[in-house]
C-alpha cells in the first residue's frame, strides 16, 4: 500500500523505475544519521533512453532540458524510495545539486533545473522546497543533458 | 542591536542586502539539525547588478573575479542571517563550494575564490575557516562570473 | 602502530603524503558532529607533480585520468587521517564528488572517477562504498585533470 507521497506520484502519472544499480565501487545512496545522500542521477527515462542528450545552448532546447531535469528527479525519488522504504519517511528535501551540460554563455540553467524542483514540490508539497545550486558543466556521463544529486532528511 | 559578527560586517563597511527570494520551487536555505545549507548565490551586488559577468580566462580579470566571489559571499551571509536571525548563532563555516565561470585552461580559480574565503574569516574569525572546493564551470545562471554555495553549523 | 585501515593502505604499497596545508583562508577539513568534510583535492602525487594535467577528451587518456583520480583519493585519505588520527575511526565513506577536467562531449567521467572509488573500497572494504556525483568541468586549479572532494562519517 502506497503512502501519501507515493500516491501523489501515482496521481502525477509517474511510475518510479527500478532504481539503477551502479556498476562500480559506489552505491546509489548512503544514509548517515537522518540524512540520505543520493548519487548524481542522469536523465534516463523508464525506457532506458536519455530524456535529452548533449548540451544546452548547443542543440538541446530548454523544454527538453526541463524534461531531462524531471527525469533525473524521478530517478532520485526511485533511489530515495529504495533507501527509506516508504517515501512518507522523508521529512524534507534538503538540497538538490543541478549540473546542466552547457555550452559557454548558456544562461538559463535555472529554468532547466525547475523541471526537477517543480517535481519535488508536486510530490512532497512544502517539504519538497529545497536549497539548490545550478551550474553549467562542460560534459556529463553518457553525454546526458542533465545530472541531479540530492540530500534528504528522513525519519 | 547587532551581535559581534554583524558588528564586524558593519566595520567592514558592508551592508547586508535584503536576501533575494528565489522565484521558483526552491528556497534560499534549509536547516536540518544543526546544519544550514544555503543555495548557490550569484555575484549580484546590492545595486542589483552582477559584480562580474562572463568567463574568467576570457575577459573577466582575476581582480573582478575576486570582487564577484566576495559579492556571492555577502549574499550567502544575507541568506544565513535570514536563516538564523543573529549571525552570532553561527558556530562554524563548514564548507564553501565555489563555481567559477571559466574558459578551458583557466587555472587561477583558487585566487578568485579567495574573495569569498577571505570575507568569511574577516567576519567570523577562526570559525570562518572552512573546507572548500573550487572548480571551473562552463556556464552560470545570468552569465554570472561566480556562484558560491555554503554549509554552516549553527546553534 | 597503524590500525587495520592504514595497514591496508600500506599493503597497497601506498605511503600517505604529508597533507598539503591550504595557502589561504580555508582549511583542508572541517568536522561537524560525526561528519568530516574534506576540501577538494587535486591529483598531486607524492612527488609534488600532478598525476595528469589538462583535459580528458583533449589529450589526457582515460588511464591517466584514472591514475589522477586515485592520486586525488590518496590525498583525501591523507587529509582524513589528519582529521581523525587513526583511519579506523572512519565508519563510512558517505560521498565523493568527482570533478573531471573535460572537453565538451567527453562521456567517460565515471570510468575516470572509478580510480578514486576503487581505492576507497580497497582501503575500507564495504564501508568504502559511497554515494558519488561525477561531472565534467571546464577548468580546474593548476590545470589538474581531476579534483575530488569527500564527506566521511566518523566516530
Amino acid at each position: 500500500m502506497a503512502g501519501t507521497v507515493e500516491k501523489a506520484i501515482l496521481d502525477l502519472g509517474i511510475t518510479l523505475p527500478t532504481p539503477a544499480a551502479p556498476m562500480a565501487n559506489y552505491v546509489a545512496f548512503v544514509r548517515t544519521g537522518n540524512l540520505v545522500t543520493v548519487s548524481g542521477q542522469l536523465c534516463f527515462g523508464t525506457d532506458g533512453k536519455l530524456a535529452a542528450k548533449g548540451q544546452l545552448g548547443a542543440g538541446v532546447s530548454i523544454e527538453d532540458g526541463q524534461a531531462a531535469a524531471r527525469a533525473s528527479a524521478i530517478n532520485l525519488l526511485a533511489q530515495l524510495k529504495a533507501a527509506v522504504g516508504d517515501l512518507d519517511n522523508v521529512t524534507r528535501v534538503v538540497r538538490l545539486g543541478g549540473f546542466i551540460n552547457s555550452a559557454p554563455g548558456f544562461t538559463d540553467g535555472p529554468k532547466v533545473m525547475n523541471g526537477a524542483s517543480d517535481l519535488m514540490v508536486e510530490v512532497f508539497g512544502e517539504l519538497g522546497r529545497h536549497a539548490r545550486s545550478t551550474v553549467g558543466v562542460s560534459a556529463l556521463p553518457a553525454d546526458a543533458a542533465v545530472e541531479v544529486e540530492g540530500m534528504f532528511e528522513v525519519v
